[in-house]
């Protein structure tokens, strides 16, 4: 037998399995809630952060990205992936993982999937910066895009917004069934919906989850009155949006990070120097949200890393006193450790340990 | 019991236990003559690879970084630490790991420890520039520098370029005692020195692979001779030199990626437009590598992203066939893409699954 790993070694790993089962031993409505008010503590310190917009590698059919940044204690990114094509051919349009590090010996101390946690703190994010923007006692949300994010969407302001009745729309009547189903159970009035026009009536907040690489028009203009907040999701890659932008034009618009929403979300249809307010600066008390019940707020998200590395602080907490991780030999921990080859000399056997 | 995830959800993972057993396996020089024909073949196709510098998180102790490349088929990145006072704490300087993606799908398609495999394709990457670099007939190398990479570096060469003897030099003698006792069983006349001065003595190659975060100048001009050939590792870092600039000066400088290099090799002591010419030029047949017998060659090397990304394609070959990985369940894989929350909810087992 090779001598086994020491305890610096070994990394709690986050599989999909036990990602799942954490959220349900959590409950999932305490966990949006609860990442919703990590997020928001997150925002609130904005400017300590290293932020960059993240790094893509785009192809014909998608785009990979890592998303890095840090607190100065902690260091966290994220791989994600964006192939609106995928599901039809029976995959994810997007999987993803994180990892957290200590700025300070850069040893990784957390390794988690995040495909699931990404549609948990999206959703979470979304319903924060709701409760933030959207008109005051709003119930009612229509939600354009029945995909894998959606019912996470609707818990999310379900749970930290109020709302009680969803309107689900998608080009996939099936997608909606789905979706519908899904949150019935889960005790939403969810009403299915023939078209986005349909989806839209009586709702104070518009959510849009669209997964199409292209310039899309889910919302044109004369479809949107006064006073709704749009939370638009789904606009979130270079010539990928969803809004026509005279709506853009009669909206307050708030966003994650200028550098990257100017490339990646709804406000690529507008010029440079388009004037919008940062969501941290409103949280912070720096900036205003809204000021009037007449107004359209939109919410152009496109992801940022710092919800990721708030995410995945919560997650590293959450596992404490848990069994849903498993230890993973990923970092080489020489006893000397200059002597990287020693210990790969000692481990001289030519057998695996699996 | 919840469901098992499906096979696309596993990604192969290869421990440091397993990478160790594999290098094992298949035998250290093979692995390093392997992986060095296997970078040389990389970078002969050095255009169509896309390329960025790595993007860095700086702090006052360390860096981490991220080093991402794509040949269009396949996607890879490395997360890599550098912390240069780890030592004094028992741990490792450089630590890492890495990940292979397929660019049509976005899915991972292998995790892998790349503390151990970086030692491994840096030290291939040296030994394959000095291939076309060194003086013909080189047989005496002058390592300094013994930390955790230096055997790696010496059994490149050995295994590569036929070098025969090391003459080893470090400011801790202990360190070099160790690297003496290791390289002697390889088969190695190791001759331990007390100076970088007596280790460079009838050298025909010099390396320099040393940790401190600063300025430093393990070389100086007078000490250096015409016809050797210099292969920089340790400067690779902003801030981070080895080299007096006047010794850069007199040599013919050969660089990875010059858009990183000038940020973090010893060129950042020279003016942004000082002449360097391209490995994979050299290596293509489309610039010349060492013209004349008195030449210094200089190798300014700072570690690139496609040679991690070739290391990690090797890694992905080698263990077809054996059983030196773990399958790892990081990607969530729902029966109908669309209905991730469905999956999540028939996961609904209050227990975790280790």
């Amino acid at each position: 037998m090779p001598p086994l790993p020491s305890e610096l070694a070994y990394v709690p790993f986050i599989s999909v399995q036990n990602m799942m089962g954490l959220v349900h031993h959590i409950g999932i409505e305490n966990v949006l809630t609860d990442l919703a008010a990590d997020i928001e503590a997150d925002f609130k310190r904005w400017e300590l952060f290293d932020k960059t917009p993240r790094v893509a590698s785009h192809s014909d059919v998608g785009a990979i990205e890592l998303m890095p940044t840090s607190d100065g204690d902690m260091y966290g990114f994220k791989y994600v992936n964006g192939h609106p094509k995928n599901t039809h051919e029976g995959l994810q349009t997007v999987t993803a993982f994180g990892l957290l590090a200590g700025v300070n010996s850069g040893y990784p101390i957390l390794l988690s999937e995040m495909t699931l946690l990404t549609a948990l703190r999206t959703a979470a994010t979304s319903a924060m910066a709701a409760r933030h923007l959207a008109p005051k006692g709003a119930r009612t949300m229509a939600m354009i895009g029945n995909g894998a994010q959606s019912e996470f969407q609707c818990l999310a302001f379900q749970a930290i917004c109020g709302i009680d009745t969803v309107r689900l729309y998608d080009i996939d009547p099936s997608a909606t069934a789905r979706c519908a189903t899904n949150l019935k159970r889960r005790g939403l009035n969810a009403v299915q919906c023939t078209s986005s026009q349909d989806a839209i009536l009586g709702a104070e907040i518009i959510t849009t989850c669209t997964a199409d690489k292209q310039y899309a028009t889910i919302l044109t203009d004369n479809m949107v009155g006064s006073g709704v907040h749009i939370n638009a999701i789904g606009g979130d890659c270079p010539g990928k949006t969803e809004l026509h932008s005279d709506i853009l034009l009669r909206s307050e618009i708030f966003v994650e990070y200028p550098p990257q929403t100017r490339i990646e979300g709804e406000i690529q249809q507008l010029e440079g120097d388009y004037p919008v307010t940062e969501l941290w600066q409103v949280i912070s008390g720096k900036a205003k949200g809204r000021t009037d019940a007449k107004q359209i707020t939109l919410f152009d998200s496109v992801g940022f890393a710092i919800e990721d590395f708030s995410a995945l602080r919560y997650v590293l907490r959450a596992i404490q006193g848990t069994s849903f991780f498993d230890n993973l030999d990923m970092v080489a921990d020489p006893d000397d450790p200059r002597d990287l080859f020693g210990m790969f000399e000692r481990a001289n056997v030519n057998s695996p340990t699996t």
